[in-house]
């Protein structure tokens, strides 16, 4: 367990913005030699592995699926689960703390899941699909780092 | 399927107010020749159960251990999953519609899964931990039946 | 837990010697007033659901998708459980025994599972895809419901 | 999918003849670029890691519980899943291919689910819980990862 895992949510829908944070994001994680950990399909999760992989730095992607094809392009390992949905459970477990980006039903259920399992969650950029105690807020990348990694 | 299926989550704890409502319901939902699925665990969960029982229905108690013997005594019929947390979404995927009582992180995270899968999602007595689109409110029994049943 | 669950697993093919043996044991184990669990697809699956559905016993098929949709006529009551292959932990863990007609890997996987678990495992009919210690094994219905409930 | 990704199951128990093998598997699978997949725990599972530390390489665990904390000291990256024995159908879908070193019935399961998801299963040296069509034996490391590697 030398290096810190962080896990990163968010939406499978790509947009310029939340795409831009998301591989900010994975890029300034990397960069602390953290492993990113995601779900390893669209949008946020391929924007993130591509600032990672940019950063040179490590990408897990845990997918739903059986087979290893469906993963992002930018992913550097993956994990293939065929559990469905019940895979989001192993991406925010395998998370020191979760950083969500946008986010849809399935990014409201992570969070959740993280919180029951007693991850700090720290939603960047505003527009978190569930909150409650436990769940932070940010509005930069650096500022989310500080909270992830509560330094 | 001839039976229709009906998921009720919602808090593990016990309170008077929820679990008379859950024991309303339940009864409520095997009159109407549903069959109940739930965690199978205690607080709503077991207070469903009670309500099934009374009326003479069928519940089954989705675990997430291994064993059976962690189940509710009023559980009926109990599936252990083994899968922990995960088996939530064992336990929305299994009803036409959700109804939530009272609840936390866990009931927030069912509630998200539902409404991934599609599944209409009801919240009983005011309580919702998360909203949506797609999440009715209901303040008595008869009203979530309606919401749920979508009569 | 007033009622005891056996587990039934076995091929999903259909063959009239597999189909013959399984709709006998869903039969006497409803007779026996056990809950039959199984895997709620076709094959061996849908034979048992037939036998206790003829003798008024109860069903319980725990399917691999998201949807009720793909269990067959017989079953009784549907567990989605959105976890794929994995539910088969879900299928031998709900029963106090597991008893075998036939199968390939899948039902192997079961086996194996159940072993570990510590369940005991009845292979009925004589061709077993997996053997070991606590794998017994027998050649007629009443003698599999023997080893089964341990009388 | 740039980096092959090679599944390594077998005993939780250490011996000093499945653990020199271990070592040597993974060692010899991170000299081939191959990510090692594992399920992160102790006997087989510890030597293989330790292999492909030695070798420069990349190991993940993916573990049943919900904690990084129960992961080898070898892993590189952790995944836990928190879904039990369920997690050997990812550590089996996370490999193009699959080789066993001594086990138990958690490995005799984890034979059958890769065989039902097609994946090439290798037993190296002797010992396999299970076997069937598609299951291949070794004598060798090296034999090992010719018939994994398929060259």
């Amino acid at each position: 367990m030398a290096r810190r895992q962080i896990a990163v949510v968010g939406t499978s829908s790509s947009s310029s913005e939340t795409d831009a944070l998301a591989r900010a994001l994975g890029y300034a994680l990397a960069q602390a030699d953290c492993v990113v950990v995601c779900g390893g399909l669209g949008g946020v999760m391929t924007a993130v592995c591509e600032g990672v992989a940019e950063a040179g730095g490590l990408s897990v992607g845990i997918l739903p699926g059986e087979s290893r094809e469906a993963a992002n392009e930018a992913v550097g390992v993956v994990v293939a689960t065929g559990i469905g949905h019940a895979r989001n459970l192993a991406v925010v477990a395998s998370g020191d703390a979760v950083i969500a980006v946008g986010g849809d039903w399935g990014t409201a259920s992570e969070i959740a899941l993280a919180r029951k399992l007693g991850r700090r969650v720290v939603v960047l950029g505003g527009s978190a699909p569930l909150d409650g105690p436990g769940v932070l807020a940010a509005v930069t990348v650096e500022e989310a780092l500080e909270l992830a990694l509560g330094e």
